[in-house]
This record gives structure tokens, C-alpha cells and sequence, in this order.
């Protein structure tokens, strides 16, 4: 990549050391790997480090002409919906950059995208620690690393038979939001097709949350692939430890994303059981835990919902069950595919 | 990607859990990513994390062509060389895998990258923690993770007025390794110039080399963009705390990849000076310390070369100056341009 183009890019993502200095500081961040081979990192005592990576490619998980800025909030939110997944603290993200020469020259652009990044960045207290440039096809991978107290980790292979299955927030405005962009003919604009696209434009992070739910959740998951798929992970790493178990979980208590009124009832289930991209967290805890649960999201300021059961189950039944009207729905038809 | 794809990536890539297990047992992970929204590790009390992210791009930064195993190889050593310039010990890396169709269905492609891979990691007792696959034009972008006692990590800025400057290695055979791939008909084939296409294409961090060098050099650099360049960025790093410095380096003493010998003087000088993808390690230390780097050389078993000296600077002097036959030699055009 020429001089200038890198000088640009460093401009945009390059901001004042953040050593012991004011909203934004991190202790555990000891020297920033932008302009040094590696960022060094000072754990802070008792904790363990959570590490995620994600990757979002133009046109399989971006339209390429999506607003700069909030294409830098969703690949940093993806990321730190995986922290949330396990309640862990964000810290440092690690940004890797590939971006054609046409938009490696536009500043305005890459002003945008930064702008994007840091906004949500600055909200979760998490830093820009290092990272890498490269000349290629449009996509971003970050690396998020964030801090949970030792052993605390909320992990996929927790759920107990017997716990309640609980949902953050609501369900299957992302993949409204995919429809309407990907049609733009087929719904009427209005204020709640906005908010579905907003939905899979700018997801909320359950990072709150997921920290408030340390030691009160026994499993965790954020939802991208979608409520079935995505329970589907949890029941079959959880059944490993006490034999098979799965997700009962009833529809009707299912909460649904508003503008999906405006849906027929097929589109309805489908957008709600197995659209993507909400990253809501979905988690079990024992039901002695119930009141312990409305505490922590009324603390996080986070609305959850009680959806089901943990129930014991035989090998060969679904991992994930849903229920209306005493009738168990037929499973969705296959699980999100981003574009 | 569909599923049987995601499964072929799945074999590919995991591996049985190494929780306290043999040879590649890691004390300081915790639950592996694979599987799970985060990857846990557990910091060695004492230690600080060294991180860095590296992308490789096809087109960009290795031929479409190249053998699978080599790419696997490559992708790793490249970021296991920012840890050896950091003087860290590997622990964990991240893979962010970017495919097109076509190639995510070769199970002997995506098998013999995951070799390359794992026989490197394996070397350098680094576990895959975690990762993502998607469809997109091939990438890949590799965050690795090492540790370092507090305090003793090698930086760019820690160069001092005085210091020797050295260099593991040789330098050059990375660029002539790609000027044959490039035009394979220019070149007679033979072991020395294969000897140059594996310098390109299968470089060997200096890993023990930079643990060795902890508490000895002052700073350290991986060489990746070329000499003069990367000396560069160590002498401005440096430059900030005691005022402008630079290296003075003697070009007769500059160690060149045998390869070279066939070049003409010109083509030589511009290999040595600014051929990059060599991942060597530059490095300076004080005078007093000439018997102990050279003891820490012998003992990882890494031939270095002192090469120059660290002088004080005026601030419009070039950061780095070659010397030959008493001569300041023109500075070599422009860096090295991946492709």
C-alpha cells in the first residue's frame, strides 16, 4: 500500500495513548502494538482473558454500500457480543484491515469507519491495542480480548436439565432488516422497518448483561446463527457432561421483534426461530435463580424473557424443541446463511 | 457455507483437547474457542501477553498457486516473528480463514494447509484457540498470543546512542525468491535458488532468538518491510525519549543470503537493503553486552551478524545510513512492495 494511503489509515485509527489517562483507561494495557511488532498486555490479577475473533466480509455479511460507520460498529459488536456470550469485561481489539485501493484513498470513508468503531469502542471502555493493513478485497476481522474473574466464564457447556432457557431483548428484526434490504421494493418503509434494519445494521452488544449474569447463569450463548441453530450448540455441548439433554422452549413465549407484526405467520415463525444476526443472548440458569436473573438484566437495564426448559432427552431427538399450542413445531428450514 | 463445508473445515482444523495433555500441553489455556463463543486463558502469574494480528492476502501477499502447507506455514511464522521480536514465548494463536467456494471443497487443500499449520505451531508449542471460516476471497488473518516476564518484553523504542545493532540470519533471499516466482524464466533453477523461493515461502521466526536476547538487547524489530526501512521505524521509536539517532550500518559486514552471489552489484545491494519477507530479527544492545548476545545466539542456536552502531543524529539526518568503502551509500528506492 503507498506511504500516503497507509499515513491515512493511520491517521483515522490512530488516537492518544491511553496510558492511566481519563474514560478510557485501561490498566491492563501496557504498551499499544500500533507501531510496535506486538501490544503488550498486564493482566489484572485473578482474572482470565476471553478471546474471540470474527470476520465480516463485503457482500457475504455487508452490502458493500453500507454507511462506513456503521459497518465499523457491527464488526466490532459481533465481536463483542462474544464477550457478553461469556460475561466477560472488553479490554483490547486486535483490527485487521483489508481494504481495496478505491477505498483506502477515500478519508472520508475510512474517517467513517473509524468513527463507527471508536463510538462503540469508547461505550464498552474496550481499546484499540494494535492491528494490520493490507491492500485486498473489503473485510475486517477484529480480535476482541476481554477479562472475567477466574473460573466465572460463562460457557456454552453449562446448561443443566432442568434450567430455565431465558432470551435478551427480542427476536428476528435482523432478519427483517436483511429482507427489506435486500428488496427494497417489497415493504413499506416506515419507522419499524427502520428499526428492523437498524437491528442488522447497529446490534447492541449484551455486554452488561452478560457480566451481570456471572455466577447466576449456568450457559451462554449469543445468537447469530439463529434461536434454534444457536440452542442447537448449547444442547449438544451441555449433553455431553450428564447425558443428552434439550431445549423446550414455547412460542408463544418467544419475544419477537415489533415490526415482525407486519409479517404473515410462516415469515413470522421463520424470522423469530431462525433469523440471525440479533445477537440477543440466549441462557439457561437454574430456576432457584429466577428472581437472581430479573435482578441482573433489571441492573443492565436489559429486558429478558423466560422461553422454556432444559429437559432430559434420548439420543436421537432434536436438540431443540419448540412448542405451540401443545403441537411441536416442525423444525425451521435450515439455519441463517448471512447473504 | 454450507454445512458439510463447515464439517470439512471442522476436521481440518480441530484437534483433540490438549487440556494437561503431552507434548503441546498448554498450563495457560483454559477451554478451547473451537466450539465455544470465547477461547478462556489463564495468564502465568508474572506474565505479560504479547499480541499481534498479521493478514495474508492472496494476490497480495502469496500467489494463488502457492502449496497449501507452505500458505499454512507462512501465515504462522509471520506473526510468530512479531512475538520473537517482542522476545515472547508462543502460546495460543487465532485463525480467521477466509474462503471462496471452490477451494473450501477441497478436503486435500484445506487438509494440507492445516498440516502446515500445525507442524509450525506445534514446533513452537502454540495451540489453535479459536477461529472463524467464512466464504470470501481467500485470507487469511492469524492474532497469535504469547507471554513475556513483566517488564522484559523487547520494544522498537528502547535503542540507545551507542548500542551495536545486529542481525540474526541473512538478508535477501526472501527477494530474490520472489523475483524468480515472478519470472521463472529469468532464473536458472537450482538449490541456491530454491534455497531463496523457500526463504519466501517457509521463513523461520527467530522465536528463540528473541527469548534469548530478553534482559540483553535493548530493542528489537522483525524484518519484514526491508532493512532500511524497519530500522527506520526502531530509530524513530527510539529517537523520542533521548533525542534523534540513527544507525549507522557497514555495508561489507551486512550478511547476505548465499543466492545473492548471483546478482549483480546493483540488484545485490537493493536485495540486502530493501528486499523484505526475510524475518530475521534486527536488534540492538549495548556494547558491554557483545559476549552475552553472542552467548544467546549459541545458545538458540541462530547465527548473528553486528552489523553497525547506534549514533546520535540531527533531526533532518535519514534514520538509517549505509556505509561503504567510507561512502554513505543512496538509499535504496522505495520499500518493499509485498507483490
Amino acid at each position: 500500500m503507498p506511504t500516503a494511503e497507509f499515513d491515512l489509515i493511520r491517521r483515522c485509527f490512530t488516537r492518544p495513548p491511553v496510558h492511566g489517562a481519563g474514560e478510557v483507561s485501561v490498566v491492563s494495557l501496557v504498551s499499544l502494538g500500533i507501531g510496535d511488532d506486538c501490544a503488550v498486555l498486564q493482566p489484572t490479577p485473578g482474572q482470565q482473558w476471553c478471546v474471540s475473533t470474527d470476520t465480516l466480509v463485503a457482500g457475504v455479511h455487508f452490502f458493500e454500500d453500507v454507511d462506513a460507520a456503521r459497518l465499523g460498529h457491527k464488526a466490532l459488536a459481533v465481536n463483542l457480543s462474544d464477550l457478553a456470550a461469556c460475561g466477560a469485561t472488553p479490554r483490547a481489539f486486535f483490527l485487521a484491515l483489508s481494504l481495496p485501493r478505491a477505498m483506502a484513498a477515500k478519508e472520508a470513508w475510512c474517517q467513517s469507519l473509524a468513527h463507527g468503531l471508536f463510538a462503540l469502542a469508547d461505550a464498552h471502555g474496550a481499546v484499540l491495542a494494535g492491528g494490520d493493513t493490507t491492500r485486498g478485497p473489503l473485510s475486517l476481522t477484529l480480535t476482541v480480548m476481554g477479562e472475567v474473574p477466574q473460573g466465572q466464564a460463562l460457557l456454552r457447556s453449562g446448561a443443566r436439565v432442568g434450567d430455565e432457557v431465558w432470551i435478551s431483548g427480542d427476536l428476528g428484526g435482523a432478519y427483517l432488516g436483511l429482507q427489506s434490504r435486500r428488496e427494497p421494493g417489497r415493504f413499506a418503509l416506515g419507522p419499524l422497518f427502520q428499526a428492523a434494519i437498524d437491528r442488522l445494521e447497529c446490534p447492541q452488544p449484551r455486554v452488561a448483561l452478560g457480566q451481570a449474569l456471572r455466577g447466576i447463569a449456568h450457559s451462554a450463548i449469543d445468537l447469530s446463527d439463529g434461536l434454534v441453530a444457536d440452542l442447537g450448540h448449547v444442547a449438544r455441548a451441555s449433553g455431553q457432561a450428564d447425558g443428552p439433554l434439550h431445549f423446550e422452549l414455547d412460542f408463544d413465549r418467544l419475544p419477537a421483534h415489533p415490526a415482525l407484526a407486519l409479517l404473515d405467520d410462516v415469515q413470522r415463525q421463520q424470522a423469530i426461530l431462525a433469523g440471525g444476526d440479533d445477537y440477543e443472548l440466549a441462557f439457561t440458569a437454574p430456576v432457584g435463580a429466577h428472581a437472581a436473573v430479573l435482578a441482573a438484566a433489571q441492573a443492565s437495564g436489559t429486558p429478558v424473557h423466560c422461553v422454556g426448559r432444559v429437559r432430559p432427552a434420548q439420543p436421537a431427538e432434536a436438540a431443540v424443541i419448540v412448542v405451540a399450542d401443545g403441537q411441536a413445531l416442525a423444525p425451521p428450514t435450515g439455519g441463517f446463511v448471512h447473504f
